[in-house]
């Protein structure tokens, strides 16, 4: 079993690009310095909403530079090592590894098609041949394949993963991977992405969060986080339920679907709020304009962030 | 419109490993003079089936190099440069381009959730910035987009797209993919992954086919071409016939399932056939072993390659 | 083995609605007498187009009644027995059987959840308990669950299956069942109901087709079986090519989707060739109205059909 | 909007058969006045796990017949009138409404494909119709279409729902569901069907909970409720937690799956309890044995109810 255990928060950070999509390392500090300003637990780069799939090896190296930078320590480093096959992986892994990520997030193989068995090897494969602690992010929105809890707590056990980031949207299954995880001795820091119900993550036992939402709104989920702990469920709800009142700004725009809309519109609100310089989003996506910027300013207004 | 026609028999090529998962040039020889020997009419290398996102980019770098070396413009070599996003896939697109590719194959974006819009952007950026014909290669079940006929044709117009590679099984818009290229001035060279109905692709109208079966069969798919190009449907449906007893070395399998029982298959005949010399897979897959390696040579010899 | 054996061309019949919804038997004779005088092999009544899940029992009574008197005995007439599961199927099954229906057509089970082996023990006690030929009907569109080939031939085997008509889409599973189907002494009829490649389906061997189409445009499809048992399969590629031309009146309307568009355009295009009285729908669908009735006219006129 | 409100722990009722699929009436009287008497707060009638699809309208008939003479007004009956479009499912609101059922629930129309102005009419003609207060049943898995919360929340307003019974798993949805009902003046009855976290659905501030779990061990989800209302968090995540691992009666069977294996397992727990006298299941499914009933027994005694 693995050493390194994490909980509470820890976001998942949107890349700040400037006009020409070169890193802005500028409001990448600002939002990096706030969040570890508001208490979050970690920082995890290079997550889906970090733009990993859309940065080049070279911006994957730059981001994880200035990121360990930056941090200097305060909270442990995370980093995702997301691409298609093992061979693949290892080499972002290996980066990570020299640029000093404290540990790396590792999705199911994608593209290819296989099963159960190439999961598993894939995550034996790139423990053994890293030297950070391994979190297996399960999200099967983007790699079309489900992460089943009993694989999880297997390779808890064997010592290959040291947690699980669960962005599944699957609470049957995460309820179990919390509840056998616990049973089974904790293997596994249990982490939830769900970042709208949060505090049922925490309450069905998840030792932490992933909510993209706090990059916009750090606080309330430092807040929710203590509140869980301190057994407060009632001012956890409340917390969870003013976040989702900020969540609106997902569904304000119009003519935008996925990422253009959702990390679209974290960096949107990051910018309204003088923390980025641009919302510009890494190519094919274009920027929320017009209309859809003036609908996030009225959520960011009527929740009190304006 | 694009100048680059294509049309024939173009199969995506299946990449032989050491034991030590390093390329194996001779196997690669091999493979390749006997599919041009058997008269096919162009090559794809990087495809799915030719391991592509297994491969780190010095691997890929090592397969254009010696495919264009061995194919030594005897047809031409196109090139899949196959990744998440725009930038990365530029970044694969002009080492293709430097190293002699004569065709780019490029997926939709994926991972990351979009659109229409920005699949569209996708290839007009990528399309803008090389200067190689760039075919789309339409394969939901890895990307888990389908590019739809009328934006193919609204692309080829606008000299976007040189042409389309239908792994798609959606027959319907294939159809529609023909009949309207053929009405619009046919700006595209639409080819078909379907290697088990290719006689009914050029029944549709396809200019021709990507078949992974080629690489065990390319002379059966050699003469349904003729066939088809004669119009002597009857036959063309014969050969096609015989090719589909062969293909059952994809379900004689038991206990793998995706890229280790598709490509594993074709990597374990051109082993017994001699072609390869191991059958090995890139991790995290495993080679076919035992029982499936002789239930794949029965095949064989009851189609009369062994 | 079943004696049952069809062929050709097998339209499945729309259902005419007066303004009440109820059925409009002098526009249904004018739909039935005008296949049979273009020479269709059979039809099939209260399948997914011909309103089956919309009709409460009375109204499929009323439906199978003047069917089987109207045609006549001039062709056989298949009858769709559509519900969830096996006792519902049943019910069905009795009434069409007691009303004169020549063969009955079962979809899998479907809304609960299961798998392959309740599926063919559905089909072993449809056959069964009920004294006509069984016919599985692939949909899975409709019904979430496809019936592999191999199935179907040992269904086929046992006497439990006469044919199968496929709308599944999956092109490589259909030849697969042509192909061993033939192989296995040809236990059944295999009919495609992909109506805009028919002409593929005959050269993979399928006995004949189930085309949606062909309530606007019988004789097309008929001249296409005609050709096709000939051998002349550019002719066939060339009615096939006229009837796609037809089938643009499924993507001429806007602000419609699926039932409502797809038999929605086939009732308004008989509307307006004078078949049926009005292009009322079964509720909850609306019927098609305004632009999208003239966009119709537009795709009818363009093809000779007005 | 409705006056009809409903909250608490309202089980969906299996139903018992006799060996020969007749309604076992004794098996379900035991059945009913068990949960009656752990002070469930209401019960409801052919639902999915209800047979519903699976019965004939006569065995529909008596269901409904039996359980309101055994209910005897205790508690609310609810009633599943489930069919795949709206003229059917009229004819079983009229036959419920008629035998006393208490409110009915519907679905989303389903094996023919339309969209959202389809449903909100299904909805709209159901309501209009009936004499009873209507709950819309959300089951994507069976349907094959997600009830999205602006709409159910619009047709709260309209007077058209009295509530939602949410089984899609979709837990942000569902968080939104309660969060914006609450904020539009509680217009719907919310209740989760997803028994294994039902705590998180309280917090979220569901009405309710139809939990099939709740057959068999009804008492757990009785204090659950309790500990929810008094806000006491810590209790009602322990009652959870105890239930899940009775949950573990889906996962220790081999060689089912779906309704088998779920339905099945019910069946079979409470046979082995002596509640149920056969664990007999509706064709075409068949019922657990050997192994799978000793497995299930296991946890039954594990969990201190043998």
């Amino acid at each position: 079993m693995s050493d390194f255990k994490i909980g509470g928060v820890v976001p998942p950070v949107v890349v700040s690009e400037r006009e020409d999509h070169s890193l802005d390392i500028a409001s990448f500090e600002n939002l990096i310095n706030r969040m570890i300003d508001a208490g979050v637990d970690g920082l995890f780069f290079l997550g889906s909403s970090g733009e990993v799939v859309f940065s080049t090896d070279a911006m994957r190296e730059r981001v994880i530079t200035e990121a360990v930078r930056i941090v200097n320590h305060r909270v442990p480093v995370l980093v995702g090592i997301i691409d298609t096959e093992t061979e693949r992986v290892l080499e972002h892994g290996r980066m990570a590894q020299k640029l000093g990520a404290d540990a790396v997030v590792v999705t199911a193989p994608f593209y290819a098609l296989g099963g159960l068995t190439e999961i598993a090897d894939h995550f034996r494969i790139v423990a053994r041949e890293l030297d950070l602690p391994v979190f297996a992010y399960d999200i099967p929105v983007c790699v079309h394949t489900k992460l089943p809890w009993k694989l999880m707590i297997e390779l808890g056990h064997e010592g290959v993963l040291a947690g699980v980031k669960d962005s599944s949207g699957d609470d049957i299954n995460f309820r179990y991977l919390c509840q056998e995880n616990a049973k089974a001795g904790h293997p596994l820091s249990v982490l939830t992405g769900h970042e709208m119900v949060v505090d049922c993550a925490y309450l069905c036992g998840a030792d932490g969060s992933v909510p993209g939402l706090a990059n916009v709104e750090p606080y309330g989920y430092v807040r929710m986080w203590k509140a869980a702990q301190a057994g407060d469920w009632a001012t956890a709800k409340l917390e969870q339920d003013k976040l989702n009142e900020l969540s609106h700004i997902f569904d304000v725009t119009t003519g935008v679907q996925g990422y253009a809309g959702g990390v679209g519109a974290f960096k949107t609100a990051l910018q309204l709020m003088g923390i980025f310089e641009t919302n510009q989003m890494p190519r094919p996506v274009k920027r929320l304009t017009g209309e859809n910027v003036e609908n996030i300013r009225e959520v960011l207004v009527s929740c009190g962030l304006l």
